[in-house]
């Protein structure tokens, strides 16, 4: 026997019962982003390198899986040239849906009717380090809507968050934030120059606390007195409209500042009105590390699993301005496919039963009982009920066996005996318990 | 403005309404598979070249795209080496749902129980020359199972390919034929060893006329006596079971010819008694390229679209053999979705309201009446009715276009009176009816 075949490192096969609850989750989030009025969009898995280049700083183009030109590609090349990526690769695979995203709205801005309104869902691949939980192909579920500067969308984003993890089970904490806020931060501490060092830092407390916060902000070059005015902005305590109002004192010279903080109000107020059921809390802290975000910023933590960010995004003035297309507002949010359902399979959310795909087995007794069966069992795949017939006569033992590894619910079994009456024995797999069922009761005793 | 970004040829995006009559197709599809106990698989992108190369003939190699190895993919090569594609890449991406199926196969077998029934439904990618429908990334819709030599498995997919374009709407005539009935010919006309060359040439058949195969058959290097005892074979007329009394005699003395029209009749037999309801033709001259088929052969035609065979398949005894595991037998299909789009497309089959995204749109008339519109959406969105709101109150002409836009069938109002009164003003797009619906009954009523 040869060797077995194997899979490049850190890219996974989902087996059938992986998938059926990897669909409980897409199926889900669809759903929710379906009834939210977005419609679905896909990209293809490759775009060209000069789409994807520069848009992830250099880390991110190191990541990019890059795809070999067809053909001879070394033809023509000298030795030198032949050496340089750019020279024998031209296309790389996508790497996220946002910048695909951006690129499609602005090669097709004539067309779009905005505000545009999309979801996507589709894996992504980065030639990162394989390591627990991080693999090098992902998918992600994004939700986006560019083409309004409403905050009504922020508010209909943290709606489907809400949804979703409701939906699904999982409870959570919604953090929010502003990047105006931030802003207003750094100017007011008189170091508007510095707004991504403090960021960076900041967004470290929770996991470094405050005293290495504060020693890295001063290796960023903040002063003792900036660092001291600081503090008790991130200490700030109470609800989150506690918090905006001190927020309002504390940033009354920094005019960003105060934008976003009106932000925030009219954004509780949208989500207040909407009914929207979930724990917000705003953290000064968050600053997530994407530099195209303008405006609100969110991000999703599970209160019963210890696993970073399940879900995140904000709000965008100019994702388009990369592709040279200006003044395109956004907002959207990402979910994180794989860690919802690591955290589902770590706190058993799946719902029973998920992992059966069939839900009648007729076991196969010969020919002419086999006639019978498979007459019932059009019946059944007419009305959408998952039902096979075992596709050999071999000895019960085995068909049961196949029945049990399949995680079947219920047997059906036609007899030379149920033939003659014009019944089936159902057995339920899981209790033992067995009766019969009249041939023309059977479909609506199954679907009821 | 920069120039306007690009896709790589041969690629697509989907925008929305081509998405969501994608989706009607894939939906259905799954329905089905679903329906007969197929369960879901799904496999990487990227394959190891070493599961990729030699698999699909010398044209199937050159067509595979290469992932570029990460890092300095030219470290401690020389210059003669850089210029070996084996040397700076690995990895490929999939070229088919067939090989990485049986390299999942083999490399599971341990815990797989088989007979087992999987259907994949994902993108391939193929560095073939772009053309009016022909794509450098497609997907394909495979059902399969492996581990049972019974015909039930044959009848079934039979059964499936009648109900996925009856469902779809799309009239189909199935051509079978047999493997071993196409041996049987070649044994009996005295060139067992010449079976390719025979089968490449009658699979013109339809495409060039009896003249011109007889004369590639004769440039194959058959001769007059052979083509002369072949051509009646390809002129048989009749029902099935008539072409296949024929046969029997013709190929009385072919063992491998009499086991191929066995299992004919023994489908046959089986799909009538399941109640397949299909337009099936035995043609003898059908033959599909890939080697690896051994039995029973499909392919589907639409009968009012002129275009390629938009699904097909067939037995194969040693798939897996490629991965050094014999004996694991199977049978598959797979469905065209590009092609079934085409036709969709062109006769005009997709249904009416499909392109639509969302069912209902709330008018925005400032903030006071949008507060009760989002207590209304919200119960709408609860009962998975897909509905929103306009985000900004700018003026009616512009609502009413972006709900022409987007194809919304019914446009809800509540102004300042419907606020006072408590009730929903709704208006028809299609036929401009208005009238109005109490806001505890909007729910019930759009949802009936």
């Amino acid at each position: 026997m040869a060797q077995k075949p194997t899979l490049p490192k850190g890219t996974r096969d989902f087996s059938p019962v992986e998938m059926l609850r990897r669909n409980y989750i897409f199926d889900t989030i669809r759903r929710i982003f379906r009834s939210f009025g977005y419609a679905p969009l896909e990209t293809p898995a490759m775009e060209n390198l000069s789409t994807l280049l520069g848009k992830y700083g250099d880390e991110g183009d190191r990541l990019l899986f890059r795809i070999l030109n067809s053909g001879d590609y070394a033809a023509g090349l000298s030795d030198e040239e032949v050496r340089q990526a750019t020279k024998i690769s031209e296309k790389g695979l996508r790497y996220d849906l946002t910048v695909p995203f951006a690129r499609y709205v602005v090669q097709h801005r004539g067309e779009l009717t905005l505000p545009f309104k999309r979801y996507q869902i589709q894996p992504v691949w980065r030639a990162d380090r394989p390591q627990k939980g991080r693999y090098r192909e992902f998918y992600q579920c994004d939700v986006d809507v560019v083409g309004s500067r409403s905050l009504l969308c922020e508010a209909e984003l943290m709606d489907i968050v809400a949804r979703v993890f409701r939906a699904l089970g999982i409870r959570i904490l919604l953090k929010v934030n502003n990047r105006k806020i931030l802003y207003g931060i750094a100017e007011t501490i008189g170091h508007a120059d510095k707004m991504t060092d403090i960021t960076v830092a900041i967004d470290k407390l929770e996991k470094i606390g405050l005293d290495r916060v504060k020693e890295e902000l001063r290796e960023r070059g903040l002063g003792d007195e900036a660092i001291a005015r600081l503090q008790p902005i991130l200490e700030l305590s109470g609800s989150n409209a506690e918090k905006l109002d001190r927020l309002a004192d504390i940033l009354a010279g920094s005019e960003t500042g105060q934008r976003g903080i009106d932000e925030m109000r009219t954004l509780f107020g949208y989500a207040a009105r909407m009914g929207v059921e979930l724990d917000v809390e705003l953290d000064l802290s968050l600053a997530r590390g994407l530099n195209y975000y303008t405006g609100a910023i969110f991000e999703v933590k599970a209160l019963d699993y210890a696993i970073g960010s399940i879900c995140g995004g904000g709000r965008y003035d100019d994702l388009t301005g990369i592709f040279g297309l200006p003044d395109t507002p956004g907002v959207g949010i990402s979910f994180g496919a794989d860690r919802i359902y690591d955290v589902m399979t770590g706190l058993g959310l799946f719902p029973a039963g998920l992992d059966s795909s069939i839900e009648v087995l007729f076991v196969n007794l010969g020919t002419e009982e086999e006639s019978a069966s498979l007459r019932l069992l059009g019946q059944l795949r007419d009305a959408g009920i998952a039902a096979e017939i075992y596709p050999e006569a071999v000895r019960m033992k085995k068909q049961f066996e196949y029945a049990d590894r399949r995680a079947v619910p219920l047997v059906a079994i036609v007899g030379s005996d149920e033939l003659a009456r014009g019944v089936v024995t159902l057995r339920r797999m899981q209790t033992g318990e067995q009766y019969e069922v009249p041939f023309d009761e059977l479909t609506a005793h199954i679907a009821g």
